[in-house]
């Protein structure tokens, strides 16, 4: 297995996850090499990333216009071939968090159960308005948390 | 030679643009088929459209946010297929002008010279804070009505 | 209401419709206006319609890589903004067959139940080793013909 | 200045680069915060990344289908926000070469000088019947440790 610089035991960080999307390839996303193109990937990271926020609650702060997430860096290793058609499962979590900032994690799998890339990012709490970054906010903190809680326990 | 609705001679048509654009395709707007998604040519469009309103000194209405054009419609038709790492020439003309919006003509061609697609779409004028149609001011008009006479000469 | 080329009576037109498939705009489709870019629409254009041949049965025509279907031309209308995060209903269904290609209309509907754009599009069918228009295999043309009778009869 | 793990020294890292191409953000490429959508970034790294291998003489090896590079990893780092119609300067380099695989990094400057993305990613040459890596061939590397002392010098 390949080495990747953000995760430590992998079948351990494969477990971590709990929430996921199915996200099916579009005919549009392929390249001529036959299979899922190389900036694909990104869209769905962003798609996973999104219905996670939601999923926590986290996405009507971007929804009031007076913050924002920006992503601040992406990463992604390709493990496998993704093939048009394929309905991927992509799984998104908080892996640590920072005073105005916290990492995403990413992993997607195929119908077979491989996991076909990984990926992380940060996210940024930005003033929108200001258009600097902004401490947590005392709300936001206690959900990312409790999400780094509930990987801890399992 | 295929018929097209908004051709009525095609080499008539075809010698009466004047501005280009040329484009070269990416390798992430090839799908599996092994040539270019039909949905990129979409893309094209867009950036041969707007370079034309540059060059006719209409850009800068959209830049003061006051009006923009809005596409309206779009239509493609498909001759050729295009490759990765072709660069093409994408031809872009006014064909008529109504009371608050007006039709733009497309055209490609490959390197070897050969017509690999054509597409016509109408733009319009919008009030952008008042979100609704506007009509064409006079020096707009008269920059389209200029464009409109160059073909009827040559 | 806008006239639109390839619709007579918009109600009828509407009500004709039977296959649908919800699609949710993701962030990566809008654009700077803060809505639906217009080249997305084709992109769900793409996978609404390859949805509907699956569900007639006719996609597997494709899969055996021995025939395909080629976009030959594509047509939108564009009439109201959709935005990012809305689940937009994309219809589809066969509205002519001729002797080696049919025609495709779509129509996309917000939650509103507005309908945001129409369009339309043929296919052709091509034999994918030999590059060329192929006739409507019988078992093809009778799926496609079932289609259109369930307009009559509603 | 953020710390970014594959960059030791800013200017000395920024200095090393010779090989560069420019892109122009389209429109479609900006999302609803007005800005370049993250996933843009990627899609002008593998522009500029076959431009290079172009320029080096490398793109051959992939069109004789033979041996083709294919993306193992990519990283991106975001420093400033980019804009539609800007005409961004995308720099490429090989940064280090291992036995059948070689590192890229990529650097955008917008039009007034600052680096608006940082970037990373391996690249693995397969052997393409085989679908397996290949050692890189003797003119290859030759090529790859030209490109490497050339930094080295300056």
């Amino acid at each position: 297995m390949k080495r990747i610089s953000y995760i430590d035991d992998f079948e351990r960080w494969r477990a971590s996850f709990s929430f996921s999307i199915p996200i099916k390839v579009r005919f549009s996303e392929t390249d001529l090499y036959g299979h899922v193109n190389n900036t694909s990937v990104f869209v769905y990271f962003e798609e996973a990333r999104i219905e996670y926020l939601k999923s926590l609650g986290l996405f009507s702060e971007m929804e009031k216009k007076k913050y924002g997430f920006i992503v601040a860096d992406l990463q992604c290793d390709y493990l496998r071939e993704m093939y048009f058609n394929e309905i991927l499962t992509f799984f998104v979590k908080v892996d640590s968090i920072g005073t105005s900032s916290f990492d995403i994690h990413y992993m997607a799998q195929n119908e077979k159960g491989d996991v076909t890339v990984t990926g992380r990012g940060r996210l940024v709490m930005v003033d929108i308005a200001e258009k600097r970054s902004q401490p947590l906010p005392e709300h936001v903190r206690t959900v990312l948390e409790r999400e780094m809680d509930k990987q801890n326990v399992s």
